[in-house]
């Protein structure tokens, strides 16, 4: 993965007295969740040169423990990748919340509500559970595939000092930051504190918010590494966690407040008759605590528990009063009478909860913070590992098209503003559920008090579901959530929210499939065209009409695609009529925008299949099937713009404001090989003959 | 994957004498898709001590071309096994087919009808398209995986002599068969011929039809490779294919007929204006002959037609007259006049249309033939790939199971039993079907004479689904397909059949999910246990009793499964029950039998899901809520009994026919760790804390 780039302009002469300097497109400091990410999604334009590295101070992956819920967005995005399938099959789906709460007359913890997990009908997938280091496996096992193993992260790497050349900063091929990282042995970045592990149960006490910046800092000792490097980036995302390294070189604070409430985490096999242990619940006990579980495949069981331990203001915990035996017998008391034995404890950890949020998203659209090192919040609205994806999902597809330069530099500015409300909204979210989850159950009189209301409670859990499972994110307006767009012709497809999918049949091949997985992350825009019922004349001669811009060398796909691409790189053109399958044959459509010849998934029928029913798109979007509409999607799977099936104009203007136009000159349509509909005129009567061409054998 | 045996009772002091001799239990020949089945099946036994190797003469696998349709029988075989998410994601799914002839009034071509591929609801997966060289790696990836790589097929090894010692046949600890292989180099295991390769166009011809077994030997040259072993095996698979070496070594003969009609196969990335080329068609011109068209995965499709080539008979055709240009030419004037071009073909070959059978599926018990070994016919109805496959599918079990010493050898001779008539009807399905397929479309008033009845044609496609499908497989009265059965009690599983899903809901989850998901190949039995609505007394008191006997020394489970074992190893009991799911609690079914702890896969629901809505289990098997019912399924998925819930003694009958006792003397119930319900009259009244144990901080 090291580049082998020109020195930049930039360089100066000290640089190439050092034999050690490398030149970058994108550095990236941290593999966890977001780093990897990162690193998958910036994969797909390896092809197109982009030149990539991933540094992490350990030695090794995490290998159980940490994160472990994934909510519908991500999976969602995971489709877009092209692996939901392996995270289906491994991971655990979560389909009802369950509430215990103590009987108002007795004190028995009894179960008080059911509720599905998220509301049903919000996504395709089911949230599910799976630990963070499958994830983060998943991830960079596709970031492989895509590069032949070239992309993947550098381990044992301490980053040592970062400069930013703001001066430099504005000129598309300066290499502005300067970046020294140390090559640690195998037993410096695998610090022995993190090797605890007793009786099979690794501890996580080391990679907690219990943990200090600067006791984990002292955790790598760096003597005798002689080794540093040099490495010269365009480009730099900080994905380096909690206590981000690059955050703190930056001088970037993290703003929020910490409170005194110390939790402790444990995976463990359970043998128990609490006969919800295979369902998400959140138990209150009378006066023993609450604890919250969540099963996780392979029959493991977390438990997440607020333990009767305090911490002074500004003081780090005494983490040794954190055993899994006292997490262990926490649990037993609040879950009375039911019993609760393991053989197995796998990992636990504590933590406090604490909503900070970072001043800044990054410096002189230069350098980005990611993840865990913008927002933290605590664990059990399960949202770290999920956001922190997001953040990158947001920001690599930009990253890569200001690199491979299809878009202007200015488009970057839209990765701040877009996740600081995400993490602000996060953080909003987590002060309320955590403060829920953290009091005790009280009569409705004493709620005022300090205690919890669990109809409360539980009400917040349920309305919170839009935004657990990720699906309340709605990016403001912005060069790529387009003012201009005609909300009304898609009013279910809200610019700046995600585009769900719907099910449509392949006018090629009758196969009945989800929009979205014939519609997989490319780096390419999708433009979705609906052009209504094809098979009347006026609605294909719409059609006809933008198909013939679309054909122009002055539209956004012959403007923007370099000729060495495929015509449908940058600027994906994919139509879905609703005219009766078997009305139209696929030579109708217009080629090559609109039908390109050996891109069978350019066409779809909103219509009835033969194996999975009807998918009803048009009324899914809330598209009228007379006017029809344009519907704009970002690479990130996000509405942009959505306009009327006449709006060429508005289209110009929209891809006009953050493209640039491809330096070859574009990719007209005629350079496309392109078939003539069958010539019937050429063709005589034909005789059907009565005889077989190849004579039978005697069968004598 | 070397065995490490102890010489078997029936060496002799010449083998001792020979430094190369290898015990083994079972030696498989061949790795076509027949022999990787066998493997992968084989392989989940690896555990158990149970040794296999598999041999075959070829260097390396097949690497494109020959079979590609999988039918919905064997998706279902590839979700018991484990990996049908890989093959969706890499295969086309087939949806349509459609049909092209020539006007009755002008001869020219028109689409005359389009059906759905297979009939809808036949089985949950749409027959897909997908090259045989992936299914084999998916096959023996599964393999693999479940062996730590030791399951693998052993290339260039040609195997020399056979000898099977019929006199120890009937000693279970006899290696009566006596295997010599020979070890080719590279050069000589990957004939010259092989090797033809023209602009990027693999050529199939070495490996069709239309080369002799002695033409094909000839090519493997021997000289000069000394190595030769000797492998003594209890049991031999000959999955050798056409020209079965395993065959001709036991006499066996194939029995059937050949006809003069070539055909040739190309795969190729079209370039057409034929609107229908992602989709399967079957296209009959009025005088130029016919063409069946399948869309395969990337972009490929392949053309089968009939070629204007005669061959005498008992002779073989001169190859050279096969070309990719003859294809395309022919092609070309059948699509006329829809154009047909292409910049790349991928691979051809050509084919007589013979059917042939073997005389018999072994010898002694010991020596099983399976796959083209055994059965030979055209390639175009799709079968023989999936047949093949679904031969080992039937023995490997069987196998296993008597080599862990959990069955009878008898068992065994149900392969022979079941897979002859499965043959048979596929000969015979394959002689109407072809005949169809490679007559001339005729007026109905010439049909008599020698033309094809193009609506006969279409009708016998789609009557033909249950056969193409692989859901007409009916299993004859057997040790494992009991006749003994009340058939009644669910009228729409037939014992004999294949056991179809049905959607359930996990007990202990609430997640929905299909029951042949959640019950994949372990090679157990299942006992499908269908008690009715256990929240009313009667039926779980009937359940209750029948727990009673399960967990009783002398039941079924306690008594044929080893206590070194998981008790659901062997006979793993799942309980479908029909009361409301919030009605009952886990831990009201009785331990361990009918729900074991930590197997949270005992206990389903039929009833409605927060998600995928409601499976109607009961009523898709026809089974009655009051009366219930017991379905015991087999390894392989056929339903063997179907008997009451009171039938104890039935069960005890039907597993006592083919089943031997552990020898350990069994897994009684006591010995597992069980859980009992939460004993309330410990909980004494809690009063409910109105303050919480942990003090918040001061905020000031
Ligand atoms: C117990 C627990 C349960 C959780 N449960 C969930 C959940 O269910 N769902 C959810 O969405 N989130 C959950 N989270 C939160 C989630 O783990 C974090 O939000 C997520 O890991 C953040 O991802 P990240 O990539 O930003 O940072 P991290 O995962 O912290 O990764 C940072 C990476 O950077 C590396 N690094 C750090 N400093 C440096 C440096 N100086 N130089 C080089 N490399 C460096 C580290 O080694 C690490 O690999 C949970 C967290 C905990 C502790
Ligand atoms: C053009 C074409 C299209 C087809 N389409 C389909 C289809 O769509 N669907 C379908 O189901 N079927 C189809 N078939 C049929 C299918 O390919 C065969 O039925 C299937 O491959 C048989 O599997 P097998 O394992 O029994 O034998 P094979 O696939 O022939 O495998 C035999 C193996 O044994 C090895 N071998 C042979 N002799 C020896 C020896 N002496 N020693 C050691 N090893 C030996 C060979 O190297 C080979 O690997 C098609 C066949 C052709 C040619």
């Amino acid at each position: 993965m090291t580049s082998t780039a020109p020195p930049a302009p930039t360089s100066t002469a000290a640089d190439a007295a050092d034999s050690k300097v490398s030149y970058v497109d994108v550095a990236i400091i941290g593999a966890g969740p977001a780093g990897c990410m990162a690193l998958d999604v910036l994969s797909r334009y390896a092809d197109q040169g982009l030149t990539v590295r991933c540094f992490d101070k350990r030695s090794a992956k995490l290998d159980n423990g940490q994160a472990d819920g994934l909510n519908s967005r991500t999976l969602e995005i995971f489709e877009n990748l092209g692996f939901i399938e392996k995270v289906q099959k491994e991971g655990s789906p979560m389909s009802e919340i369950n509430f215990w709460n103590p009987d108002p007359a007795t004190g028995r913890l009894t179960r008080t509500a059911k509720i599905p997990d998220t509301i049903p009908g919000l996504s395709r997938f089911q949230q599910t559970i799976l630990h963070q280091t499958r994830v983060e496996t998943h991830l960079l096992d596709d970031a492989k595939l895509h590069t032949k193993g070239r992309f993947s992260p550098e381990r044992s790497m301490l980053p040592e000092t970062l400069d930013l050349d703001e001066a430099s900063a504005n000129d598309p091929d300066a290499y502005p930051i300067t970046l020294t990282v140390r090559h640690l042995s195998e037993e410096q970045s695998n610090p022995s504190a993190f090797k605890g592990e007793t009786n099979g149960t690794r501890s996580g006490l080391f990679r907690s918010s219990l943990l200090s910046a600067a006791e984990e800092e002292k955790l790598y000792d760096t003597e005798g590494s002689a080794v540093v490097e040099t490495v010269k980036a365009k480009y730099l995302v900080g994905c380096d966690g909690a206590h981000s390294w690059t955050r703190r070189q930056l001088g970037i604070r993290m703003i929020g407040d910490q409170t005194n409430r110390v939790w402790g985490v444990l995976d463990m096999v359970p043998l128990t008759n609490f006969p919800d242990i295979r369902m998400r619940c959140a138990v209150h006990s009378a006066n023993s605590g609450s604890v919250m579980v969540i099963p996780q495949p392979e029959g493991l069981v977390r438990l997440y528990i607020q333990l009767p331990i305090q911490v002074k203001q500004g003081e780090y915990l005494d983490r040794s009063q954190i055993t899994p035996e006292s997490i262990m017998s926490t649990a037993r008391k609040i879950l009375h009478p039911y019993t609760l034995e393991t053989d197995h404890i796998e990992w636990y950890t504590g933590y406090h909860i604490g909503q900070r949020m970072t001043e800044s998203f990054g410096r002189a659209n230069r350098i980005f913070l990611a993840g865990d090192a913008c927002h933290t919040h605590s664990p059990k609205a399960g949202q770290g590992m999920n956001t922190s994806m997001q953040d990158t999902w947001n920001l690599c597809w930009k990253l890569a098209s200001v690199l491979t330069g299809s878009a202007k530099p200015d488009l970057l500015r839209t990765y701040a503003t877009e996740r600081e409300v995400v993490a602000k909204t996060l953080i909003d979210f987590d002060t309320k559920f955590s403060k829920l989850f953290s009091g005790k159950p009280a009569a409705e009189a004493d709620v005022e008090k300090d205690g919890v209301d669990l109809k409360e409670f539980k009400d917040v859990f349920a309305t919170s579901h839009y935004f657990s499972a990720g699906m309340s994110i709605s990016y403001g307006e912005s060069s790529v959530a387009s003012a201009q767009s005609k909300q009304q012709l898609a009013p279910k497809l809200v610019v700046g929210q995600r585009f769900f999918s719907a099910q449509v049949v392949s006018q090629a091949s009758a196969t009945a499939d989800q929009l979205t997985t014939r519609t997989p992350f490319t780096g390419a825009w999708r433009v979705f065209v609906f052009p209504g019922d094809v098979s009347r004349t006026a609605e294909m001669e719409r059609l006809r009409k933008l198909s013939a811009y679309l054909d122009s060398p002055e539209s956004v796909v012959s403007k923007y695609t370099p000729s060495s691409r495929k015509r449908w790189d940058i600027i994906d053109v994919v139509t879905i009529h609703c005219a009766e399958r078997t009305a139209v044959e696929l030579y109708d459509f217009p080629q090559p925008s609109i039908f390109h010849p050996h891109k069978y998934d350019s066409v779809f029928v909103d219509g009835p299949s033969h194996y999975h029913g009807d998918g009803k798109a048009y009324e899914a979007y809330g598209i009228s099937k007379e006017e029809g509409a344009i519907v704009v999607v970002r690479p990130d799977q996000y509405v942009a713009l959505i306009a009327g099936l006449g709006d060429t104009d508005v289209l110009d203007a929209f891809f006009g404001e953050f493209m640039l136009p491809a330096p070859d000159g574009g990719y007209p349509a005629s350079k496309v090989r392109t078939v003539a509909p069958p010539d019937w005129s050429q063709v005589a009567h034909q005789e059907i003959a009565k005889t077989l061409a190849v004579p039978e054998f005697d069968a004598a």
